[in-house]
This record gives C-alpha cells, structure tokens and sequence, in this order.
C-alpha cells in the first residue's frame, strides 16, 4: 500500500448504475501539486484495469508510479503547475471498495454479491473525490484504455464538470472483437477450480487461471509488429524441463511467463472479473441514444484524442469516431494517430511519442 | 470416417526430422477425378490445422468436405481435369498415424512418447502417398495455413516433386505474434487438470481446455472488421442463468460458446498440442540458411501466393515475403492480397474471392 494513498469516505449510500447500492464506500485516490487559490488547476486522472491510484511518486512514497514520465516537475502534467488526483477505480482492490472489501451488512466479502459494476459508477466515485476536495470544475479529465472510457462517462454525467478532456487508447463502446477476448479472459479465471464460483480462499487464489488471462491480455496489448522486430524467433534459453514435450522453446513464450508470474497474485480475481466485464458493458450511446448524440452534448472546451495505429483492442478507427464526434459537437478537438508499434500499451512504453503532445495540449491554453 | 477414406500403411520405419521413428505408418487420404494416361495431372492439398482428408464430397461419401465449394468438377479445383488427392497431416486424429494412435512396440496410445512432428514429417507423409500412386511429379502442390506451410516444406525437401504451388495464408516461419498465442492455447489445454500430462480417459479428455483454446482460436481467425459488421453490440437472447453475473451478454460471446462447444470432442487434444507446435517450430530458413536462399532454390516453374488483409495470425507482409523470395528466384509468381473481412479463415469463407484466383491460376497455362 501507498504511504500516499488518501481515503474518501461516502457517508451515503453510492446507488449503483445498473441497481443494488453500495454502503460506507471508500474511494482511494492520491494527489500531487497544489490546488489553486481558485480551485481551478485541478486535473482528475482515471486508471486503466489494473494499476492503482499510484500514478507518480512524490514524498510520501518514493516508487515510481504507472505513468510516473507523464506526472511530476516539469512533466507533461506538471505538477508545478496542476493538482494532480488519481483515483483508485471503484471495484479495483487497491484501497477503494470493490468486491474484495467487507460488505458491512454482513461482515464477509462481497465477492459475487458485489452489484454489476458499470463505467459510470467509476466515474461518479472519481467525481465525488473532487467535490469532496472542494473542485467544481476541473481543468482536464484524463484517462487511458478503461480510463478514457471513464473520461467519456465522465463528460456525459457531469455537464461542466471539466474544461477540458484528453482520452488516450479508448472507445465510446468496445467493439466485439475485444468484447470476445475479454469474456474469453474472464472464463478462463471462472474456470479455473480454484476460484469457485467466487469464493476462493486468499491463501489458493485461481493463479492459473490468472496467468493464463495475464497472458491472453498481454499478447493483445501489444502489436504483432513490435514482437517480430523485438523477439524474432528467438530461442529462450535450456529453461525447458527434460521429457517436456511442450516447454518454452522461443523467447516470447519465456516472456509472457515471465510478466503473467509477477502479476498474479497483485490483483484480485473477482475485482478483475468486475472491471473487464464493466469495459465490455459500457456505451457511450446511454447517453444520448448513439454515440453522435452523446458527444455532442459534452461540454468541454477542449478535447485531445490520442489512439495508435498498431491497437488491437481500442483500434485507430473508434479514436476517430470520438473525434469527429466531439468536433461536430463544436468542441475544439486535437486528434493524435500515433504510429507507435507498442499497440494498445504505447501510453505506458513509448512516452517520447506521448509526452510532447499531452504537454502540448495542456500548455496550449 | 469417410467412407472414401484410404490408407497408406508403410512398411518401412518413418524417420521423424527431429528425431525417432515411427513404425507400422498409416496416412490417410482421400482422391478425386482420375489419374491421366501420363501421371501428370494429379493435385496434392495438405490441410489446415484441424481438418480430416475429407476435402469434398464423393460418391463414396456424399458428406460436404471441408473445402466443397473449391474442389470437383466444374469448380477451381476441376476434378474432370486433375487428380486430385488430400492427406489428413501425420499427427492429426482423422485415420493418420498421430499421438493417439497405439504404438505397435506398446499395445498403447503414444500420447507424449509420440517423436516431436515438424512440418516437414507432414510433408514428407504426402510425398509417400503420391509415390504410392505412381505420381512422380504433382501438377501442383496446394495448401492453406499450416497446409500452405506443409507446401513449402514439400517444395523445398522433394525438387522438382511439382511444377506448381498454391499456398494460401501462410509463412515462411511464424511471427512470435502467432508463436504467443499458439503457445497460449496449448498452456490452456495442459493446464486442463483433466489432461493429466497427456493420459486422460477416452470419456474424460480435457474438454474445457480444448474449448477455451478453440474461442481463443476462433477470434484469432476471424477479424475486428468482420465482427463489428457481423455483431456490433448486439445482445445475445436470455440465456443467462439468474445469479450468473458473468453469463453471456453479447451475441459475439454467444457465437463463440455454440462453435467451441460443436468442436470440442472432435479432435484429439494430444494431437491438437503436437500439430499446434508443428506450426511454431517451423522455419523455412534451415532449407538453406535463410528464408530467402531456400525460396530461391524452389524448383517449381509457377506459384500462386494469396494472403488476406485482415489476417492476424498469417500476416499480408509474410505472403509478400514468399511472393518476393520465389520472384527472386525466378519462378513465375501471381500474388494476390485479397481484402477479404474474415481473416485467416477467409479462404473457407470469402469463397467469391478465392474461387476465381485459384481457377484463373490452375487454367492459365
């Protein structure tokens, strides 16, 4: 846990999107910067599935964050110049209320008895962290993958809660294509003995399952371009065990085992299962009845869009839609195609690409 | 089984590429149309992954075959004009000698103590059933995905073996895009605990493995494009049993239990695994030092090179790879990058494409 981390405390029951309400929720969330003497400096970040409120590291704690090149000094998001706040997403175990936590009506976790998690609830749980830190507009709203997802339900709940919005890597609604891997990656971990139905010990948690999943994300997060020029055909090194037919023979195998082992064990399976089927669920058309309408009703200033050519999951052209969308809405609208080669995940990889233009648009007003 | 099956049983022991031997060989095929006066007219298919020898329907079997629309007469394929034979692969479960198969020197399945297959093996197992016939030189050698792969291996093991080739959405080598996920669905199968390390009971073989390796499978064939046209968000009727929180959703999801459950069963999980690292462990590069010295030592005098846009798993600048290598060389190369929606499995789908290309190339000389 972060030394950083802060806790917001709802002392009224948080109804849920899709029905059941949530009580003494608490959403995790940490900040960097200083807010202004008017309040108007702030920038709200959404996370994608995994990573926690640690976005940069500061004081309290010194690790680096996930997107530590973006946040700090003279960064992209400088905080020198913005109060930066991550929030912890509703449903993920990392400090906010998801269905690992207590249910306090019964004294044991939530588990599956958790409501239906929506997009929507986590970004209603990112707004009540602003208003309780006495923000009513935010200068930008940002968010990649999930986040940005988050970005846009942001937008369309809160009419003039963000003057500006920059979505990076997301959808106004995904796809199938990714709808088919992500419920892939979810029966996967429900297969898995151990997580029975739900309700596996914390001591035999579905690694297997886990991993598996890990690995399935892992492969679509990035691009088929990326691997032939950085494994080629590689052997891994004598790893394989004599008499195993079906060892690890190339490098790549050796390291998609190698990241889906650490990540295993971080992350809770059913808060997991919560979060990609929330992804899978969310449409931007709620809001409006299509997507056109939806976003012509945002009403921010300014939006950057950012998406990468080489995206399995959110591809280039559901970036563009958000585009001309926000523009025929009359919104002032940057559009980034960057031409990356680490898919899906460039925003956390190829930050030569993705730093000069979020700095150029925060500067560029 | 077919009954238009045949068997080659070989009477001598089948030295494997990588090492051991096999004995008591059976290869299963099929043919079609007739063998001309001079032996020359006879067309070699090699399969894809999974399917039987069972390319198209006969008198024998009037089952459609899996590749019905392209074989008989009248169709590119003309079996008034050509000989046509198609082997089921050594090592898949459709009457060829494979891991499921008893080994004479036990009295039990090989199961793992099966020699590691290569593609070449599958190649060479054709190769025995056209010597068997008489066929000393192939009018042309035809093949898709690992079948197109097997053409190059038979190419570049037997010159002058045929005087044509026709390979469809394959590779010199796989990408470790392809190595990833192939190596995925095979962990998925073995961490099956049904499995067992290769000895599960005829009545309980690893179905959920092989169920989730085969969606893993279905996406990886198919194409985003194809699937937004096809699915969109579209909801799947009820099937949702109550209290299932993680039930299907989406008709994409729908669509994928129906076809994963039709082919689990069918084919044999052990042979899945072995063929599966077949396709990884081949590399037309150890015919000559690299990819482009073995395509230039191919001997036949035209070849016919198809990839699709779209697909993910065999990639349009592989096919381009093989066009160019074989150009090199001097062989009369017809390329053709069809911008079929369906991705690798286009060539059993988008047959308004690949019917016209492969009729144009089998009569234009």
């Amino acid at each position: 846990m972060s030394a950083a981390r802060k806790i917001l405390k709802l002392d009224r029951p948080f109804e849920m999107r899709r029905g059941g309400a949530l009580h003494d929720v608490e959403i995790a969330y940490e900040t960097w910067g200083d807010l202004g003497f008017c309040y108007d400096n702030a920038i709200l970040i959404f996370t994608g599935l995994s990573p926690s409120a640690h976005a940069a590291s500061s004081t309290e704690d010194p690790s680096p964050g996930w997107w530590e090149d973006m946040i700090g000094p003279g960064r992209p998001i400088d905080t020198r110049r913005y109060f930066v706040i991550c929030v912890n997403s509703l449903g993920s175990p990392f400090g906010s209320t998801s269905p690992a936590s207590i249910n306090p009506a019964t004294g044991s976790p939530y588990r599956l008895t958790f409501p239906v998690l929506t997009v929507e609830d986590i970004a209603r749980a990112g707004y009540e962290v602003t208003r309780s830190l006495g923000v009513k507009q935010l200068a930008a709203v940002v968010g990649p993958s999930l986040g940005g997802m988050t970005v846009l339900a942001y937008c369309a709940l809160f009419p003039n809660a963000a003057r500006s919005l920059i979505s990076i890597s997301a959808a106004a609604r995904s796809a199938p294509f990714s709808i088919a891997l992500r419920s892939l990656q979810r029966e996967i971990i429900r297969r898995d003995p151990l997580w029975r139905e739900g309700n596996y010990d914390a001591d035999s948690i579905p690694v297997t399952g886990m991993r598996l999943a890990r690995k399935l994300g892992m492969i679509t997060y990035r691009s088929a371009k990326e691997w032939a020029i950085r494994f080629g055909r590689e052997r891994a090194d004598a790893e394989r065990r004599p008499g195993d037919p079906f060892g690890i023979d190339f490098e790549v195998e050796s390291y998609l085992e190698h990241h889906a082992s650490k990540f295993t064990g971080q992350f809770d399976p059913n808060c997991y299962l919560y979060i990609s089927r929330a992804m899978d669920l969310f449409d931007l058309a709620d809001h409006g009845g299509t997507v056109a309408e939806a976003l012509r009703r945002f009403t921010v200033e300014r939006a950057l869009i950012i998406g990468v050519e080489t995206d399995l999951l959110f591809p280039i052209e559901q970036q563009q839609e958000l585009a001309e969308g926000l523009s025929a809405g009359g919104r002032d609208v940057t559009f980034e195609q960057l031409p990356s080669l680490q898919g899906h995940d460039s925003f956390l990889v190829d930050m030569d690409r993705f730093r000069p233009v979020v700095a150029d648009f925060l500067n560029s007003h």
